[in-house]
């Protein structure tokens, strides 16, 4: 199959690049480099050095045999997506091509608008190009667990049936999201159902929970195979972010109680669930929703694992939560979709964590130690980000 | 109270304006006349002659002494909408500024993204300057009962309460929109609600029926306070378009069989809407949701009433519907919070139909025939517009 990857250089984009590659998939890459970009603005890089795109397509060609197409250019430029898809000709397309940090989208106003605008924009590109060129192409859309919020009911994948005044109908599940990232991944949501029903579009659309771990079987092959693995308070994801924190003797910093629960899932399941929705695609006009988790854990309990893990111990620090957010909810989310078409999970392990304490402890050297602590407070309209404390402004 | 009107030199948005200037209030009005400018693009003036804004706010002043203060600029330009805060200091704002017809979003790419980016972002600084400079201004957004599309359940004021698995919550009602324009009305609320959670901002969404009507006791008073009226199948909405086809001898243009239902009400129930809103605000960080409409017809009870009531008849041309809905489906929303509050509405009357044929009567000589006939078909993603029948493209 034919697959562009967009968003194909970053933390998950890249590993899903070389894992459909290896299965032996035709595989392009789409990156601006945003994500690259941000490193520079907010002065903290991946604790793994990683490879130009250019150089680990080499290595990938020189390790396996097998050939990515790269395409630079940004999905806000339509005539650039419209020159991709004519050119390679996708059968489907991986969309990872999104900023993907809550708090960065909080920043402030700009960052707001820039990743609305980035999200929005660049997903109905896609879309459209779909619609105009190719309607059988398949979408499978990164979305992510945070759109649903925490409602006091179960979750369910995408749909829910209601039952209302003694009628009866399947809605869009209502979406609560809790930062302007996430909202930008709802509009996408609401966008793409439409496109699905007025032009026949297929798309599936992975509501995914929060990804740990930094090693695929094809990264591990070359260490300029690697992908990124971010420590900082607006990158970093909670459990990567715990395990830096311990190897680096920094209080591991819960944010308030640490009652918040959320679905959890490995890098390794994150690049099957791809080929499991690559290969069972949805029916033309069908608009479908996985949700992409495997377990669930509160922040505490991470944070404890960890501290009980590490050799020697780990402080854990409860900060005042800087987010805007429910720290001991109800939370019960459906996630069988993707098992039933087959994925067996890689369950949280200690192997696992004691694997990636020995990433960190090998690059710890990297860490600028002012990006650490959670400086984008919810509240605040203007948050300063940046390695020497100062705010940076995107123009 | 000291209220900013966006989008003030509009159909709806000047109209409020007067009246809330009447009612003693201090106004000002913001405006980019992007709604004059679809006009030149679309080959399609408003059926009655409408003065610029400065002339009108002249004439007003004239009339009735009170002074509407004009702010000439764009709300997707953030140091705009920051200045216009803090100049005018609003203590209430009532947001009509967006790109507001489904036809209009659905011309192709460019018109999408256009109407998406303007009015998500618009909204989006709007917000922000509300959280820098005024968290208790209240804002009282327009957003559409399209929003909701149509669902086989009873449709609720913005928010439904759901038991599930033997728990229950409140959640917001989930939406199923039909158009590029009406999904940005669905981005707009999801944004909303946040901000109004997250920074204890106050919001009054109404989710606003059909308008019907052209004159207010306002804009009677002088010809040069008259607004807008349009005709076209871009612009036009439904009851004006037919009593307008029906004085002109052009077939009343129903789309499929006409079993689209929808909740309607006259301009003048929308001034008075907006009045109401203003008078009870919402507590702060309250996002607060009433459906503005009064009565619901279907599109063919509307066709048939116009051909009934014009002296010697009307033809109706059941064409192929241009758009992607269901065109006989359930349809019952609830309208009772605006009610509750005093409204006190004008119901549909021959009386109202018969003044707008002597006030489309008056100026039929400036139609242009090529504008009334639907040239955008949601399934294309090119469609033509404009008065030679040629696609014109926004830069």
């Amino acid at each position: 199959m034919k697959v562009l990857v967009l968003g194909g250089d970053g933390y998950l984009g890249w590993p899903t690049a070389l894992y459909l590659s290896r299965r032996g998939h035709e595989v392009g890459v789409v990156d601006n480099f945003a994500r690259r970009q941000y490193d520079f603005e907010l002065g903290a890089e991946s604790l793994v050095p990683i490879a130009s795109l250019q150089e680990r397509i080499r290595v990938w060609q020189a390790v396996s045999g097998r050939v990515i197409t790269p395409f630079i250019g940004d999905l806000t430029d339509a005539e650039f997506v419209y020159r991709v898809f004519r050119e390679f000709e996708p059968e489907a397309i991986v969309h990872f091509g999104e900023q993907r940090s809550a708090p960065y989208s909080m920043i402030d106003r700009r960052h707001a608008v820039y990743t609305q605008v980035n999200n929005v924009v660049g997903t109905l590109n896609v879309l459209y190009a779909m619609a105009e060129i190719n309607p059988a192409v398949h979408l499978v859309k990164l979305g992510s667990m945070g759109e649903y919020g925490t409602p006091n009911i179960d979750i369910e994948e995408g749909f829910l049936e209601v039952t209302h005044n003694g009628r009866r109908d399947v809605l869009p599940y209502p979406k609560q999201p809790g930062s302007m990232y996430h909202l930008s991944k709802v509009h996408d949501s609401h966008n793409i159902l439409f496109a699905c029903r007025n032009w026949g579009l297929r798309s599936t659309d992975l509501n995914q929970g929060i990804v740990y771990g930094q090693v695929t079987e094809e990264t591990a092959q070359d260490p300029r195979l690697a992908t990124r693995l971010d420590y900082d308070a607006v990158f970093g994801t909670v459990l990567n972010r715990f395990i830096i924190q311990a190897v680096l003797g920094h209080p591991l910093t819960v944010y308030g109680q640490g009652g918040q629960t959320r679905g959890m899932l490995d890098i390794r399941d994150t690049v099957r669930c791809i080929e499991i929705a690559l290969e069972n695609p949805p029916a033309p006009g069908e608009y479908r929703v996985f949700n992409q988790f495997v377990e669930e854990f509160s922040v505490k309990q991470l944070a404890e694992l960890v501290a009980r893990l590490w050799p020697g111990g780990a402080r854990i620090d409860y900060l005042p939560n800087p987010r805007t957010e429910a720290d001991s909810h109800y939370y019960n989310a459906r996630h069988t979709k993707l098992m039933d078409l087959g994925l067996k999970p890689h369950l949280l392990s200690e192997t696992l964590i004691e694997s990636l304490f020995e990433v960190v402890e090998r690059h710890k050297d990297r860490v600028n130690w002012e990006a650490i602590r959670p400086t984008v407070d919810w509240r605040r309209t203007h948050n300063a980000v940046g390695q020497v404390g100062m705010p940076v402004s995107r123009g």
